[in-house]
Protein backbone atom coordinates (compact mmCIF):
# COMPACT_ATOMS: atom_id res chain seq x y z
CA UNK A 1 0.00 0.00 0.00
CA UNK A 2 1.25 3.66 -0.96
CA UNK A 3 1.06 6.14 1.92
CA UNK A 4 -2.21 7.89 2.30
CA UNK A 5 -2.83 10.90 -0.12
CA UNK A 6 -2.73 13.69 1.95
CA UNK A 7 -4.32 16.67 -0.02
CA UNK A 8 -6.86 14.32 -1.24
CA UNK A 9 -10.18 13.66 1.26
CA UNK A 10 -9.99 11.01 3.45
CA UNK A 11 -12.34 8.97 3.80
CA UNK A 12 -14.52 7.70 0.82
CA UNK A 13 -17.66 5.16 0.01
CA UNK A 14 -18.27 3.42 -2.74
CA UNK A 15 -22.07 2.30 -3.44
CA UNK A 16 -21.67 -0.81 -5.78
CA UNK A 17 -19.79 -4.30 -5.00
CA UNK A 18 -19.86 -4.69 -8.93
CA UNK A 19 -16.78 -4.38 -11.12
CA UNK A 20 -16.81 -0.78 -11.30
CA UNK A 21 -17.11 -0.38 -7.62
CA UNK A 22 -14.04 -3.11 -7.42
CA UNK A 23 -11.81 -0.77 -9.45
CA UNK A 24 -12.95 2.16 -7.73
CA UNK A 25 -12.46 1.42 -4.05
CA UNK A 26 -9.07 -0.84 -4.96
CA UNK A 27 -7.46 2.09 -6.38
CA UNK A 28 -8.46 4.59 -3.91
CA UNK A 29 -7.50 2.06 -0.99
CA UNK A 30 -4.38 1.20 -2.96
CA UNK A 31 -3.72 5.09 -2.34
CA UNK A 32 -4.08 4.63 0.91
CA UNK A 33 -6.99 5.87 1.88
CA UNK A 34 -9.73 4.84 3.60
CA UNK A 35 -12.59 2.87 1.89
CA UNK A 36 -15.88 2.19 2.69
CA UNK A 37 -17.74 -0.30 0.33
CA UNK A 38 -21.80 0.14 0.42
CA UNK A 39 -24.04 -1.96 -0.56
CA UNK A 40 -28.41 -2.87 0.03
CA UNK A 41 -27.20 -5.26 3.44
CA UNK A 42 -24.58 -4.92 5.80
CA UNK A 43 -23.56 -8.31 5.21
CA UNK A 44 -22.64 -8.02 1.92
CA UNK A 45 -20.11 -11.16 0.67
CA UNK A 46 -18.32 -9.11 -1.55
CA UNK A 47 -17.95 -6.36 0.82
CA UNK A 48 -16.76 -8.32 3.58
CA UNK A 49 -14.04 -9.54 0.94
CA UNK A 50 -12.86 -6.38 0.00
CA UNK A 51 -12.71 -4.65 3.73
CA UNK A 52 -10.81 -8.82 4.76
CA UNK A 53 -8.33 -7.96 1.38
CA UNK A 54 -7.25 -4.16 1.69
CA UNK A 55 -6.12 -3.83 4.92
CA UNK A 56 -7.20 -1.91 8.31
CA UNK A 57 -8.53 1.54 6.68
CA UNK A 58 -11.00 -0.34 4.31
CA UNK A 59 -14.78 -1.64 5.44
CA UNK A 60 -18.07 -2.94 4.57
CA UNK A 61 -21.80 -2.24 5.54
CA UNK A 62 -25.31 -0.41 4.26
CA UNK A 63 -25.41 2.50 1.92
CA UNK A 64 -26.63 4.49 4.94
CA UNK A 65 -23.93 3.63 7.14
CA UNK A 66 -21.27 3.96 4.12
CA UNK A 67 -22.27 8.07 3.63
CA UNK A 68 -22.64 8.44 7.32
CA UNK A 69 -18.57 7.12 6.92
CA UNK A 70 -17.62 9.49 3.85
CA UNK A 71 -16.19 12.56 2.60
CA UNK A 72 -16.65 11.30 -0.95
CA UNK A 73 -19.53 9.20 -2.52
CA UNK A 74 -19.20 7.13 -5.31
CA UNK A 75 -21.93 5.88 -6.70
CA UNK A 76 -20.65 3.24 -8.81
CA UNK A 77 -24.59 1.01 -8.91
CA UNK A 78 -26.50 -0.13 -11.87
CA UNK A 79 -27.84 3.15 -13.35
CA UNK A 80 -31.96 1.21 -12.67
CA UNK A 81 -31.15 1.16 -9.12
CA UNK A 82 -29.45 4.84 -8.50
CA UNK A 83 -32.42 6.62 -7.48
CA UNK A 84 -33.65 3.75 -5.14
CA UNK A 85 -29.55 3.65 -3.48
CA UNK A 86 -29.82 7.48 -2.91
CA UNK A 87 -32.69 7.32 -1.31
CA UNK A 88 -31.63 3.79 0.87
CA UNK A 89 -28.66 6.03 1.75
CA UNK A 90 -30.49 8.67 2.53
CA UNK A 91 -30.41 12.61 1.36
CA UNK A 92 -30.36 13.81 4.72
CA UNK A 93 -26.50 12.06 4.84
CA UNK A 94 -25.53 12.87 1.18
CA UNK A 95 -25.98 16.34 2.01
CA UNK A 96 -22.80 18.43 1.64
CA UNK A 97 -21.38 15.26 0.79
CA UNK A 98 -19.37 15.59 -2.75
CA UNK A 99 -21.29 12.43 -4.53
CA UNK A 100 -19.20 11.40 -7.42
CA UNK A 101 -21.79 9.68 -10.36
CA UNK A 102 -20.53 6.95 -12.31
CA UNK A 103 -24.06 5.46 -13.31
CA UNK A 104 -25.69 5.42 -17.28
CA UNK A 105 -29.56 5.00 -17.92
CA UNK A 106 -29.00 1.84 -19.89
CA UNK A 107 -32.17 -0.63 -20.66
CA UNK A 108 -30.95 -3.93 -21.61
CA UNK A 109 -34.69 -5.03 -22.11
CA UNK A 110 -35.02 -4.58 -25.54
CA UNK A 111 -31.47 -6.12 -26.60
CA UNK A 112 -28.44 -4.71 -27.89
CA UNK A 113 -27.36 -2.34 -28.09
CA UNK A 114 -29.05 -0.62 -25.08
CA UNK A 115 -31.21 2.01 -24.87
CA UNK A 116 -31.38 5.18 -22.64
CA UNK A 117 -34.19 4.71 -20.10
CA UNK A 118 -34.21 8.70 -19.54
CA UNK A 119 -35.74 11.25 -21.54
CA UNK A 120 -34.56 13.36 -24.37
CA UNK A 121 -33.86 16.30 -22.23
CA UNK A 122 -33.06 14.80 -18.82
CA UNK A 123 -29.88 13.07 -17.46
CA UNK A 124 -29.65 10.66 -14.85
CA UNK A 125 -27.20 12.53 -13.27
CA UNK A 126 -30.10 15.71 -12.73
CA UNK A 127 -32.47 12.80 -11.35
CA UNK A 128 -29.78 11.55 -8.65
CA UNK A 129 -29.13 15.25 -7.96
CA UNK A 130 -33.19 15.83 -7.35
CA UNK A 131 -33.20 12.71 -5.36
CA UNK A 132 -30.15 14.03 -2.77
CA UNK A 133 -30.84 17.98 -3.36
CA UNK A 134 -28.22 18.55 -0.65
CA UNK A 135 -25.56 16.52 -2.46
CA UNK A 136 -22.63 17.99 -4.29
CA UNK A 137 -23.01 15.61 -7.44
CA UNK A 138 -20.55 15.39 -10.19
CA UNK A 139 -20.62 13.30 -13.17
CA UNK A 140 -17.51 11.79 -14.40
CA UNK A 141 -16.13 8.44 -15.62
CA UNK A 142 -19.00 6.99 -17.45
CA UNK A 143 -17.65 6.78 -20.71
CA UNK A 144 -15.22 4.39 -20.49
CA UNK A 145 -14.56 0.62 -19.08
CA UNK A 146 -14.14 0.46 -15.50
CA UNK A 147 -10.03 -0.61 -15.68
CA UNK A 148 -9.23 2.48 -17.77
CA UNK A 149 -11.28 4.68 -15.25
CA UNK A 150 -8.37 4.29 -12.78
CA UNK A 151 -5.92 3.35 -15.04
CA UNK A 152 -5.62 5.63 -18.16
CA UNK A 153 -2.09 4.61 -18.54
CA UNK A 154 -3.37 1.63 -19.80
CA UNK A 155 -4.43 3.14 -23.49
CA UNK A 156 -1.36 3.48 -25.90
CA UNK A 157 -1.87 7.98 -25.95
CA UNK A 158 -3.44 10.15 -23.67
CA UNK A 159 -7.47 10.02 -23.95
CA UNK A 160 -10.26 12.44 -22.55
CA UNK A 161 -12.33 12.68 -19.24
CA UNK A 162 -15.56 14.65 -18.50
CA UNK A 163 -16.50 16.35 -15.49
CA UNK A 164 -20.20 18.16 -15.51
CA UNK A 165 -20.89 19.24 -11.41
CA UNK A 166 -23.11 22.53 -10.56
CA UNK A 167 -20.47 23.03 -7.60
CA UNK A 168 -16.69 23.88 -8.63
CA UNK A 169 -15.28 22.98 -5.36
CA UNK A 170 -16.41 19.24 -6.07
CA UNK A 171 -15.40 19.41 -9.57
CA UNK A 172 -11.70 20.54 -8.39
CA UNK A 173 -11.97 17.78 -5.70
CA UNK A 174 -13.18 14.86 -7.79
CA UNK A 175 -10.32 16.36 -10.80
CA UNK A 176 -7.79 15.96 -7.94
CA UNK A 177 -8.81 12.58 -7.72
CA UNK A 178 -8.59 11.63 -10.94
CA UNK A 179 -4.93 13.23 -11.43
CA UNK A 180 -3.49 11.26 -9.25
CA UNK A 181 -4.55 7.84 -11.21
CA UNK A 182 -2.87 9.67 -14.33
CA UNK A 183 -5.48 11.31 -15.89
CA UNK A 184 -4.45 15.02 -17.71
CA UNK A 185 -6.53 17.64 -17.04
CA UNK A 186 -10.62 16.54 -17.37
CA UNK A 187 -12.65 18.32 -19.66
CA UNK A 188 -15.42 20.32 -17.61
CA UNK A 189 -18.28 20.11 -19.68
CA UNK A 190 -20.15 22.98 -17.45
CA UNK A 191 -23.54 22.32 -15.15
CA UNK A 192 -24.88 19.49 -13.70
CA UNK A 193 -27.32 19.09 -16.88
CA UNK A 194 -24.33 18.68 -19.34
CA UNK A 195 -23.92 14.93 -18.43
CA UNK A 196 -26.63 14.36 -20.85
CA UNK A 197 -23.77 14.61 -23.59
CA UNK A 198 -21.64 11.94 -21.53
CA UNK A 199 -24.35 9.71 -20.71
CA UNK A 200 -25.87 9.91 -24.54
CA UNK A 201 -22.61 8.69 -25.56
CA UNK A 202 -22.75 5.34 -23.94
CA UNK A 203 -25.10 2.98 -26.24
CA UNK A 204 -22.60 3.91 -28.82
CA UNK A 205 -19.95 3.24 -26.70
CA UNK A 206 -21.37 -0.17 -26.49
CA UNK A 207 -21.58 -0.39 -30.08
CA UNK A 208 -17.86 0.68 -30.78
CA UNK A 209 -17.29 -2.05 -27.98
CA UNK A 210 -18.57 -4.56 -30.14
CA UNK A 211 -17.42 -3.03 -33.63
CA UNK A 212 -14.04 -3.07 -32.37
CA UNK A 213 -14.01 -6.87 -30.18
CA UNK A 214 -12.73 -5.01 -26.65
CA UNK A 215 -13.79 -2.88 -24.04
CA UNK A 216 -9.88 -1.29 -23.65
CA UNK A 217 -10.80 1.72 -25.34
CA UNK A 218 -11.30 5.15 -24.70
CA UNK A 219 -11.69 8.64 -26.82
CA UNK A 220 -9.38 11.00 -27.45
CA UNK A 221 -10.45 14.72 -28.60
CA UNK A 222 -8.24 15.52 -31.68
CA UNK A 223 -8.18 19.42 -32.48
CA UNK A 224 -6.32 21.22 -35.06
CA UNK B 1 -8.89 20.31 -61.04
CA UNK B 2 -7.47 17.18 -60.61
CA UNK B 3 -7.62 14.69 -62.79
CA UNK B 4 -10.79 12.62 -62.36
CA UNK B 5 -10.39 10.02 -60.26
CA UNK B 6 -11.18 6.81 -62.60
CA UNK B 7 -11.86 4.06 -59.35
CA UNK B 8 -14.40 6.48 -58.17
CA UNK B 9 -18.09 6.44 -59.15
CA UNK B 10 -17.86 9.57 -61.42
CA UNK B 11 -21.69 10.97 -61.22
CA UNK B 12 -22.44 12.52 -57.92
CA UNK B 13 -25.33 14.37 -56.89
CA UNK B 14 -25.32 16.62 -53.49
CA UNK B 15 -28.49 17.49 -51.75
CA UNK B 16 -28.28 20.61 -49.94
CA UNK B 17 -26.45 23.54 -50.40
CA UNK B 18 -25.89 24.82 -47.13
CA UNK B 19 -22.25 24.45 -45.35
CA UNK B 20 -22.21 21.23 -45.43
CA UNK B 21 -23.59 20.59 -48.99
CA UNK B 22 -20.92 22.98 -50.55
CA UNK B 23 -17.78 21.09 -48.80
CA UNK B 24 -18.69 18.02 -49.99
CA UNK B 25 -19.89 19.11 -53.45
CA UNK B 26 -16.75 21.66 -53.91
CA UNK B 27 -14.32 18.49 -52.47
CA UNK B 28 -15.77 16.13 -55.60
CA UNK B 29 -15.87 18.66 -57.88
CA UNK B 30 -12.08 19.29 -57.13
CA UNK B 31 -11.50 16.04 -57.96
CA UNK B 32 -12.38 16.00 -61.47
CA UNK B 33 -16.48 14.40 -60.83
CA UNK B 34 -19.15 15.16 -62.20
CA UNK B 35 -21.14 16.87 -59.62
CA UNK B 36 -25.19 18.01 -59.70
CA UNK B 37 -26.17 20.10 -56.83
CA UNK B 38 -29.84 19.91 -56.09
CA UNK B 39 -32.16 21.62 -53.97
CA UNK B 40 -36.10 22.53 -53.76
CA UNK B 41 -36.42 24.08 -56.67
CA UNK B 42 -34.59 24.14 -60.25
CA UNK B 43 -33.30 27.76 -59.54
CA UNK B 44 -31.60 27.59 -56.37
CA UNK B 45 -29.25 30.95 -56.26
CA UNK B 46 -26.13 28.96 -54.71
CA UNK B 47 -26.64 26.35 -57.13
CA UNK B 48 -26.21 28.06 -59.62
CA UNK B 49 -23.37 30.07 -58.41
CA UNK B 50 -21.62 26.23 -57.29
CA UNK B 51 -22.19 25.05 -60.98
CA UNK B 52 -20.66 28.38 -62.41
CA UNK B 53 -17.74 27.90 -59.94
CA UNK B 54 -16.80 24.28 -60.79
CA UNK B 55 -16.44 23.83 -64.30
CA UNK B 56 -18.03 21.94 -66.87
CA UNK B 57 -18.63 19.15 -64.98
CA UNK B 58 -20.86 20.71 -62.40
CA UNK B 59 -24.10 21.51 -62.25
CA UNK B 60 -27.57 22.35 -60.79
CA UNK B 61 -31.29 21.81 -60.53
CA UNK B 62 -34.21 19.73 -58.45
CA UNK B 63 -33.75 16.98 -55.98
CA UNK B 64 -35.12 14.97 -59.20
CA UNK B 65 -32.94 15.91 -61.46
CA UNK B 66 -30.10 15.50 -59.26
CA UNK B 67 -31.36 11.60 -58.55
CA UNK B 68 -31.84 10.85 -62.29
CA UNK B 69 -28.18 11.98 -62.80
CA UNK B 70 -25.98 10.78 -60.17
CA UNK B 71 -24.59 7.08 -58.94
CA UNK B 72 -23.60 8.54 -55.95
CA UNK B 73 -26.58 10.74 -53.90
CA UNK B 74 -24.96 12.46 -50.77
CA UNK B 75 -27.88 13.72 -48.20
CA UNK B 76 -26.34 16.78 -46.93
CA UNK B 77 -29.92 18.69 -45.72
CA UNK B 78 -31.62 19.63 -42.78
CA UNK B 79 -32.39 16.39 -40.32
CA UNK B 80 -35.93 17.87 -39.88
CA UNK B 81 -36.28 18.11 -44.09
CA UNK B 82 -34.50 14.63 -45.15
CA UNK B 83 -37.50 12.84 -45.23
CA UNK B 84 -39.13 14.69 -47.33
CA UNK B 85 -36.24 15.75 -49.25
CA UNK B 86 -36.40 12.02 -50.64
CA UNK B 87 -39.82 11.87 -51.29
CA UNK B 88 -39.46 14.94 -53.64
CA UNK B 89 -36.31 13.17 -55.23
CA UNK B 90 -38.64 10.24 -55.81
CA UNK B 91 -38.05 7.04 -54.06
CA UNK B 92 -38.10 5.12 -57.53
CA UNK B 93 -34.90 7.51 -58.97
CA UNK B 94 -33.03 6.88 -56.12
CA UNK B 95 -33.94 3.04 -56.43
CA UNK B 96 -30.44 0.97 -56.70
CA UNK B 97 -28.43 4.64 -56.34
CA UNK B 98 -25.92 4.62 -53.31
CA UNK B 99 -27.44 7.55 -50.63
CA UNK B 100 -24.94 8.59 -48.16
CA UNK B 101 -26.62 9.86 -45.29
CA UNK B 102 -25.17 12.80 -43.36
CA UNK B 103 -28.04 13.84 -41.74
CA UNK B 104 -28.95 14.19 -38.10
CA UNK B 105 -31.65 14.23 -36.43
CA UNK B 106 -31.63 17.48 -34.29
CA UNK B 107 -34.04 19.40 -32.72
CA UNK B 108 -33.04 22.93 -31.51
CA UNK B 109 -36.73 24.07 -30.81
CA UNK B 110 -36.25 23.97 -26.93
CA UNK B 111 -32.93 25.12 -26.79
CA UNK B 112 -28.95 24.28 -26.70
CA UNK B 113 -28.06 21.48 -26.73
CA UNK B 114 -29.79 19.92 -29.61
CA UNK B 115 -31.74 16.73 -28.57
CA UNK B 116 -32.80 14.41 -30.98
CA UNK B 117 -36.23 14.19 -32.63
CA UNK B 118 -36.26 10.01 -33.54
CA UNK B 119 -37.27 7.90 -31.27
CA UNK B 120 -34.69 5.69 -28.72
CA UNK B 121 -34.89 2.92 -30.89
CA UNK B 122 -34.61 4.13 -34.31
CA UNK B 123 -32.36 6.56 -36.46
CA UNK B 124 -33.23 8.86 -39.12
CA UNK B 125 -30.56 6.98 -41.27
CA UNK B 126 -33.73 4.31 -41.17
CA UNK B 127 -36.03 6.28 -41.89
CA UNK B 128 -34.34 7.54 -44.63
CA UNK B 129 -34.41 3.86 -46.22
CA UNK B 130 -37.82 3.48 -45.17
CA UNK B 131 -38.77 6.71 -47.29
CA UNK B 132 -36.41 5.16 -50.34
CA UNK B 133 -37.01 1.36 -49.82
CA UNK B 134 -34.65 1.06 -53.28
CA UNK B 135 -31.65 2.93 -52.00
CA UNK B 136 -28.48 1.82 -50.92
CA UNK B 137 -28.21 3.90 -47.78
CA UNK B 138 -24.77 4.43 -45.95
CA UNK B 139 -24.36 6.75 -42.65
CA UNK B 140 -20.99 8.01 -42.33
CA UNK B 141 -19.38 11.89 -41.69
CA UNK B 142 -22.22 12.79 -39.68
CA UNK B 143 -20.16 13.04 -36.45
CA UNK B 144 -17.88 15.85 -37.28
CA UNK B 145 -17.98 19.46 -38.38
CA UNK B 146 -18.23 19.71 -42.78
CA UNK B 147 -14.20 21.23 -43.01
CA UNK B 148 -12.87 18.00 -41.35
CA UNK B 149 -15.07 15.66 -43.49
CA UNK B 150 -13.67 16.55 -46.79
CA UNK B 151 -9.61 17.35 -44.99
CA UNK B 152 -9.37 15.06 -42.14
CA UNK B 153 -4.97 16.18 -42.44
CA UNK B 154 -6.42 19.72 -40.91
CA UNK B 155 -6.17 18.20 -37.52
CA UNK B 156 -2.89 16.91 -35.50
CA UNK B 157 -3.45 13.28 -35.63
CA UNK B 158 -5.74 10.62 -37.74
CA UNK B 159 -9.37 10.47 -36.44
CA UNK B 160 -11.87 8.02 -36.74
CA UNK B 161 -15.08 7.60 -39.23
CA UNK B 162 -17.79 5.49 -39.20
CA UNK B 163 -19.83 3.69 -41.69
CA UNK B 164 -23.62 1.96 -41.36
CA UNK B 165 -25.36 0.00 -43.51
CA UNK B 166 -27.00 -2.82 -45.17
CA UNK B 167 -25.32 -2.92 -48.27
CA UNK B 168 -21.55 -3.86 -48.14
CA UNK B 169 -20.61 -2.76 -51.59
CA UNK B 170 -21.63 0.40 -51.12
CA UNK B 171 -20.20 0.84 -47.97
CA UNK B 172 -17.13 -0.33 -50.28
CA UNK B 173 -17.80 2.31 -52.44
CA UNK B 174 -18.22 4.95 -49.59
CA UNK B 175 -14.97 3.74 -48.24
CA UNK B 176 -13.31 3.97 -50.85
CA UNK B 177 -14.22 8.45 -51.35
CA UNK B 178 -13.24 9.02 -47.98
CA UNK B 179 -9.90 7.19 -48.50
CA UNK B 180 -9.34 9.81 -51.23
CA UNK B 181 -10.20 12.42 -49.17
CA UNK B 182 -7.60 11.07 -46.54
CA UNK B 183 -9.57 9.27 -44.31
CA UNK B 184 -7.99 5.79 -42.74
CA UNK B 185 -9.89 2.76 -43.02
CA UNK B 186 -12.84 3.93 -41.66
CA UNK B 187 -14.66 1.59 -38.82
CA UNK B 188 -17.92 -0.08 -40.33
CA UNK B 189 -20.07 -0.80 -37.22
CA UNK B 190 -22.47 -2.99 -39.31
CA UNK B 191 -26.12 -2.62 -40.39
CA UNK B 192 -28.31 0.53 -41.41
CA UNK B 193 -29.23 0.35 -37.65
CA UNK B 194 -25.71 1.08 -35.99
CA UNK B 195 -26.47 4.67 -37.11
CA UNK B 196 -28.46 5.02 -33.66
CA UNK B 197 -24.96 5.39 -32.45
CA UNK B 198 -23.01 8.16 -34.35
CA UNK B 199 -26.44 9.65 -34.54
CA UNK B 200 -26.58 9.79 -30.94
CA UNK B 201 -23.00 11.15 -30.50
CA UNK B 202 -24.01 14.63 -31.99
CA UNK B 203 -26.01 16.19 -29.57
CA UNK B 204 -22.78 15.55 -27.12
CA UNK B 205 -20.76 16.69 -30.33
CA UNK B 206 -22.79 20.30 -30.11
CA UNK B 207 -21.91 20.44 -26.38
CA UNK B 208 -17.72 19.69 -26.76
CA UNK B 209 -18.39 22.55 -29.41
CA UNK B 210 -19.57 24.95 -27.07
CA UNK B 211 -16.74 23.76 -24.09
CA UNK B 212 -13.96 23.51 -26.40
CA UNK B 213 -14.64 27.31 -28.61
CA UNK B 214 -14.13 25.28 -31.93
CA UNK B 215 -16.04 23.19 -34.14
CA UNK B 216 -12.52 21.80 -35.44
CA UNK B 217 -11.89 18.38 -34.11
CA UNK B 218 -12.97 15.06 -34.24
CA UNK B 219 -12.64 11.76 -31.83
CA UNK B 220 -10.06 8.72 -32.12
CA UNK B 221 -10.22 5.99 -30.66
CA UNK B 222 -7.42 5.03 -28.75
CA UNK B 223 -6.91 1.26 -27.55
CA UNK B 224 -4.39 -0.23 -25.45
Amino acid sequence: MSPASPSLPQRHAVFGTGMVGQAIAGRLAAQGLAVFMGSRTDDNERGRAFAAAHGERACHGSFAQGAEHADVVWLAVNGQHAEAVVAQAGPERLAGKVLVDLTNPLDFSQGMPPHLFTGPRESLAERIQAAAPGARVVKTLNTMNCQVMVDPGRLSAPTDVFLSGDDADAKATVAAILKSWGWQAPLDLGGLATARGPEAWVPFWVMLYGAQGTPDFNLKLVRS
